[in-house]
Order: structure tokens, then C-alpha cells, then sequence
């Protein structure tokens, strides 16, 4: 295990923190709400870590597999518990575990709010609060790799432990210019969207907040009522179609760009993506048409709620949780299921189910007639026994992880659907659930036990699982290289 | 397809399924409630459709893996469509898909009921209802293929479809010495478990009747109250144990009347579902203690309802359904567990856990240290590929499946408790669930639509899916046949 190297990312990443939260400090002196000495020391902290540990380059830049999943989970555990102590030294957030817990959610992209009267909040922190979605969107590390003079090449362990989705598709063969490529059309994208809520009478602020929280798919928002709170259409709108192309794997804006539009149509996830939401649209559009009073209507909260569990970005213009049973268990599935690869969002990802329906429908075949061959493919390409294997077994953690933190959370003594949900949600990166975490609700009245089970189930959840069980495993910990 | 060979063997089924309907008619005939004369209708129909059917033996009697799958889905479907005909036809149960969700959650030990009042049925009637459990629990077939004189040696394809579990453990070379074998031990352990529950002061109609519930993991009794009618601790043990030992794999008995005890001991499955029951009964046993007022008791209880679910039999000595979310929490997880595999038990089997979390181990492994190769052994034999990649999708389905029919029975707007555990019970072959389908509750007020998709969902479940997936697959009916 390369120790050193280690701290060195480590110690970087805490520099990068105390540049980022410049920002919000900006806007804390700004507005002069009294959240500015907080950031100040924060950022002292952070920087003064930063620089201790990442004094020297080490000579041994080398890092393989098993470095690359601790430094990624160790990178999101440290920019958490270096994050929430704005908030806990403000006095806004008073326990430190549900200034973690609010961090980790914004970092996680998530979204789940241990604030019970989130208006009363300064709007540096609350700047602040939304900024950690639009960081942690995109990937800390991918960040990192695109700025970093890192050495070697073999930052490729950290970017997969990091991307979302099954398979990293390598855009260009260079890491950081991949790095570089997608930075550039997240902020692109983050500008056109805080243009748009901005012309829809959206003041600037609220704009950027609400834009960060779309682009991250992560879902604070700044009013106890979310986005409801506006009441228009046009806001409604602009969101929801902001949520699902946020929700896209990155790949098809970079092939968009090079004008390669005939494989965009025929990227196998884009298609199922657009057609899940429509298809759930217009299915939860009927099932709430009788207290909605209009189809229009009806179909504007349909596909806002859509798009927004879908990608799990987890904002509200209703409260869903007062649907009908069919809305909300739909809404439930949607949770899982989650967004694209490659994309800002959480969840089990698209692409994992159309591989895993597709090996369902190839075992039936084999059998009915064991002596035949039928290869798998998906978008196009041969699909390999190793990926396969890996998305049923990620699945199969994923449930076996959601029912173990049940149990833990259900010792808080909530019904069913909010004990069940709030994991469910947590782990999917969504931020509301049902019930008592249902999106006009919130997650302050959970014990300390059920908050920390759930803090680890937005990480392992938001860094597709195996990264964060890696830390427990003894063999990544033993000193004695394996050949590998 | 070898239609005629179908035909052939439906037509079998339906004589031997008379055949056994004249022990629930001397029953109504003994007690003379007036419940004879359906069952005498019903032996006709029978007999007569079964001869009709069965008249002549097909000269071509070679059957491939298809037809062993179709032959195994309808053989069900015709015997729960026609043993629901005493029900109808007595008035106990007015409507005919409420008597078929009855019969076919007998046949396939379930023992979720639409009855209200189960107490006014006749005793005939009662019989019949928990004969059902004991004839399914074994697999009608493997007790065809005890007497059944089919010819070819084909008839593996049929056992492979019907037993429960991953992988058939071959115990002699022919497939019908072994499924003497197995009823020999089924019906002993069932005359011993009657004379026990007589031993404990239980009348022999009694006896008898929670002795096929036993056996077949089934679950229907005679009493609103379950099990507690009784208030004996006596009978609340055997009962416990007896569960307890139908869900254990019936390799285990071969191999203890063969005195090879060393084999037994090093039984992973064995070992980890004693283990699971016991760690269960522990943790729920400390969470009702508050409400139990004393350890022994609380023990008595939590074991029993521990062996109750993980065997999917759904007996109740206590309503487990206004327990702590804790207790209520680790029962739905045990429904989904199941028993061991190669019982009579139902659910995804202990043995389908233990390979999944293997596979999740070396997956890790593999990860962490891509070039190095581990070999995965189960019970001590290398497991394969293909039986490892086949219980990842056998669980994916498993899941898929809860959701979709979790939906259609969300339209009935009950809470999301009842909804999941309905879904959650009838695939996994339980019984009772949480909330309106608890254990003092029951089916009576869902939907036709719901109680169809539940049928399915039983059918699916005790067939481990596969068999009734196939009935939908097209290139099972297509009448080409490919080189296989």
C-alpha cells in the first residue's frame, strides 16, 4: 500500500476544498449574515491540513486498484468531515453527526435534510449547502485529475472507482483530457440552466442555488416547500428537463458535439432512460388526474416528481407522498432504478438493468435450449461475462445492504414506509422518501444510530458500493504486496 | 413439442389427483357435514377428464427441457383449477378465483386464505384445504414419478423443475428410486409429527391436519387464531421443531439413514439456516421482551414465529404483525430467505444466499487483485459459473417480479406494508404478511386483480420461476424445434 501517496491526494484534496469554500465565503460577506467567520477558520483548517500533508511529492507515484478505491473513499470521508464544520461552527446545524450527515448528503448528491426550518438559515451556508451537490456531481477526483499534475497514468482506478455506471467509456484515451472534456459541458450546461431560471423571474441567487442542486442531482433546495414554492410552470418546466439532461450519460453531449447524431439514436440506455420517464409519466399523470383536476396539470407534477426520483436529484413540487399507493410505490422502483451511467445521478443505473433483463431473457433461451449460442450485446458491442457478473453481484449487494440498514433504521420504531424509504433513498442518493422522510418532512427526528448507518449508505451508495467496502476488507489493509 | 405427451401426463395428474380427493371425501363422508357430494362431483370430473386425457400412451415419449417445463407449470395450474371445485361447488367459497387462490395456495404451501371465517367451513372441506399443503409440499411429480411407470430415463427434466433449490442432489443413479426415497422420509416424519401433536392432548383430526401444514411448509389451519388456539407450549415446541425440520434439505435425512453423520456436519447450507434461526430468534426474542414480561416466553414465541417464516410455513402463535418494526422487519427479510433447498420449504433458499455472498466475496477479490484466480466451493465442490450466474438472475427476477406485481396491487390503495408483505408472502410461498394480510388478517378484501397476480406470484414462486416464465417465452410454443 503506497501510505504516502495517499496522504498526498489526501492532503491536495483538503487544498481544493479550502479554494472551493472561497466561494460561499464570498457570498457570506456578500450578504453580511453573520456565516462568515465560520468559513474563514474552515478554510485556515483545510488549508493549514492540506499543505501539512501534501508537503512533498512522494517519489513512488505509482498507485494501482487497491490504493485507487481507498483514496477514493477516504477523499469523500475527509471532504465531508472538513465540510460540515461551517455549519457546526456557525450554530446553525448544532451536533456535529447531522453536520456530517448534511454534508455527506450534499457531497453524495443526495439531498436528505436534517433541517427542520432550512429559511432560517444564513445564505452562505445555504450557498454553501447547494455548492457541495454541484462538487460532488461531477466527481471530486474527476476534478482533481483535470487540474493535477498527477504522474503515471494510472489515475484511470480512481475514475472508475468514481464514475457512475457499469462501464467508464473512455471518450479520449488521455484521462485528464476526458476530465476536461466533461468539466467543460457541466459548467456549460450549469450557466444555460441559471440563464433560463433567471429569465423565468428567478433572482440570481435562488438561480444558482436551484442550478448547482439540478446539475449535482441533488436536490436542496433553499424553501421548506422546495420548489413548489415558486408555483410556476415555467420553473417547473425548465427544471424538470434540466433534471433529465442532467441525468444523461455524458458520452452523448460529447458525441453531440462532435455531430455524431446517429449514435446518439441509438444508444440502447438514452432510449430506455427517455422511455421509463415517459412511460411513468403519463402512468402516475392518470393515477393523481382525480385531486389534480386536469390532465395538463396533472402531467406537469407528474413528470417534475419524475424526473426529479428518477434522477435522483430529489426536489418537490408536491408532496408525493400523499399520492395514491401505485404513485408511490412507482416512484419507490424509480428510486432504485436511477439514472444514466456516466451521468450527475445516483441510483442502480439504467444501463445495469437493461444488462441484467438481457441476461435474464439469454439464461431462459439457455434453458429451454442448452445447446445453443447467442452472445450478448448491448449498445452495440459484445457484452463480456466479467461486466455482467459484476452488475448481478452489485445488485445483489445493493439489496442485501438496503434490507441490513433497514433492520438498524427500524429500530427508530417508524412505519414501514418511511423505516424502508429513507434507506432506500439514502443509498440511491435521492434525499426524500415516504412518510416521515417524505419530501415535506425530513430526517431530524431519526436517532444518531440510524443517521450514521444512513451517512454510509449515501457513500456507498454514491460511489456504486464496492469502493466503500473496501475499506473493510483486511486484504486491502495487509502490508505484504500480492502479485497482482 | 411432444403435445400428445403433454396431454398424457396432464391426464395422469388429473387421476391421481381423484385418486387423492377420496381422503378428504371419507373425511366429509365420517363427519357427514354435508360436504360429500362436491367431492364426489369433483373424483368424476377428474377421473373422467383424466381418462379422457390419458386414454392412450403416446408412442413418442422422449421429452426435452421444454416440455419438462410446460408439463410442470400446467400440471399445477390443472390441479388447482380443478381441486378448487369442492369449494365452489359446497358454497364455502362463492366465488371461483377466490376457491382457485385458495386451492393453489394450498398446492403450492402458501397458505395465504380468503376466508373470513375459517371455523364455519366444513371439516370435509378443511381436510382437503391442508391436504393440499401436503401433497404440494413433496412435489406432485416427484410422487408421480414414484409410481408412475414413464419410460426413457427422461424424466430428470420434470425433478429439475419441480425440487426446490438451486442444484438437484442426485442421491441414487435413477431418478425414481430417488423419489421413493424421499417420500418414504416425508411420510414417516409426518406420521411421527401426529403422533407427537396426538401426545399432546391435540385431537387425531387436529393432528393430522397442522401435520400436513407442517410437512408441506404450508401454513393453513383450522382456527382464526393459528397456532395460538391452542395456548400450549408443549405443542408451540414440536410444532417449532417440525417446521424446523421440513425446511432442512432431504439429502440430510438420506444421508443420516446411510449413518454418514461427518458429511452432515459439514453441511455449509445446514449450518448456516440453523445459525440463522438461531441469531433470529435471539434478536427478536430481546426486541418483544417488554412485551412478552419474561425471557422463556419471549423465547418460546420468537422461535416459533422465526421457524414459522424462514420455512415459509406462516404459522402464528402471536399477531407479529403489531410487534416492534425490528421484529416485523427481520420476518420480511426471513420470508425472502426461505429454507434450505431440496425441502419442501419455499422462498430463494438459504443455499441461493450462501453462493451470492461467496460470488460478492471473490468479486472483491478479483477487484482489488484483478490477476489473482480463487476457486469458489460450495458444500466442497467447486461451484461453477453457471450455477452461480444462474441464482444472480434467478434473484434478479425474483426482485423484478415483487416490484411489477407490488404495483398492480398498490391500485387496491391499501398501505405500503400490506402491499409489499402480500407480494412478499405469496411469491416466497409464505402466507401471512404484515398489516391488512397479517397474521389475524388475511386476502378476503383485495381485489380479483390483485388475487390473480398473487396466484401467479405463488405459481411463480414454488416453481422457482423459471417453469412459469417459460409458459410466456415464445420459443416455447413455436412448433419448429431447434437443434438442441
Amino acid at each position: 500500500m503506497n501510505y504516502k501517496m495517499i496522504r498526498y491526494i489526501l492532503g491536495t484534496i483538503l487544498k481544493v476544498e479550502a479554494l472551493l469554500m472561497c466561494l460561499p465565503a464570498l457570498v457570506a460577506f456578500w450578504y453580511g449574515e453573520g456565516d462568515l467567520l465560520p468559513f474563514l477558520v474552515t478554510i485556515l483548517v483545510a488549508s493549514g491540513l492540506g499543505l501539512g500533508l501534501a508537503l512533498k511529492r512522494p517519489q513512488n507515484t505509482v498507485i494501482y486498484a487497491r490504493e485507487g478505491f481507498v483514496i477514493t473513499s477516504l477523499s469523500w470521508i475527509v471532504m465531508s468531515l472538513v465540510g460540515a464544520l461551517p455549519f457546526r461552527l456557525a450554530g446553525a446545524i448544532p451536533h456535529y453527526i447531522d453536520a456530517v450527515f448534511e454534508t455527506v448528503s450534499g457531497f453524495t448528491t443526495t439531498g436528505a435534510s436534517i433541517l427542520t426550518d432550512v429559511e432560517a438559515m444564513g445564505r452562505g451556508l445555504l450557498f454553501w449547502r447547494s455548492f457541495t451537490h454541484w462538487v460532488g456531481g461531477m466527481g471530486v477526483l474527476v476534478f482533481l485529475l483535470a487540474i493535477l499534475p498527477l504522474a503515471g497514468g494510472r489515475n484511470v482506478h480512481i475514475m472508475r472507482a468514481e464514475s457512475p455506471g457499469p462501464v467508464v467509456g473512455k471518450l479520449v484515451p488521455r484521462v485528464r483530457g476526458t476530465a476536461k472534456i466533461l468539466y467543460g459541458i457541466y459548467i456549460t450546461m450549469t450557466l444555460i440552466l441559471i440563464g433560463l431560471l433567471l429569465l423565468g423571474g428567478m433572482p440570481l441567487y435562488d438561480s444558482a442555488v436551484h442550478a448547482f442542486g439540478t446539475a449535482g442531482t441533488g436536490g436542496f433546495g433553499i424553501w421548506g416547500d422546495s420548489i413548489a414554492h415558486y408555483d410556476s410552470a415555467y420553473i417547473d418546466l425548465v427544471l424538470s428537463v434540466g433534471m433529465v439532461l442532467f441525468g444523461v450519460n455524458f458520452n452523448i453531449y460529447y458525441l453531440l458535439l462532435m455531430g455524431k447524431v446517429k449514435s446518439i439514436l441509438r444508444s440502447e440506455e438514452l432510449r430506455w432512460y427517455l422511455g421509463i420517464i415517459a412511460g411513468s409519466t403519463l402512468l402516475i399523470a392518470w393515477n393523481i388526474l382525480p385531486e389534480m383536476g386536469g390532465m395538463l396539470r396533472s402531467l406537469r407534477f407528474s413528470f417534475f416528481q419524475v424526473a426529479s426520483i428518477i434522477t435522483t436529484t430529489g426536489f418537490a413540487t408536491a408532496d408525493f407522498n400523499l399520492w395514491p399507493e401505485l404513485s408511490r410505490v412507482l416512484l419507490l422502483a424509480l428510486m432504485f432504478l436511477g439514472a444514466c451511467a456516466g451521468s450527475t445521478g445516483g441510483g442502480m443505473k439504467v444501463s445495469r438493468l437493461i444488462i441484467m433483463l438481457k441476461s435474464a431473457k439469454k439464461e431462459i433461451n439457455r434453458m429451454l435450449h442448452p445447446r445453443s449460442v447467442h452472445i450478448l450485446k448491448f449498445e452495440e458491442k459484445p457484452l463480456d461475462d466479467n461486466t455482467s457478473r459484476n452488475v448481478f453481484i452489485y445488485f445483489f449487494i445493493l439489496v442485501a445492504v438496503v434490507m441490513a440498514s433497514t433492520m438498524v433504521v427500524s429500530l427508530d420504531n417508524m412505519d414501514f414506509d418511511s423505516t424502508f424509504s429513507a434507506v432506500v433513498a439514502c443509498i440511491n442518493n435521492i434525499g426524500p422518501g415516504l412518510g416521515v422522510v417524505g419530501p415535506m418532512g425530513g430526517y431530524a427526528s431519526l436517532s444518531y444510530r440510524s443517521k450514521v448507518v444512513l451517512i454510509l449508505d449515501m457513500l456507498l451508495g454514491r460511489l456504486e458500493i464496492f469502493p466503500m467496502l473496501m475499506l473493510f476488507a483486511p486484504s486491502v489493509w495487509m502490508t505484504k504486496r500480492r502479485k497482482n
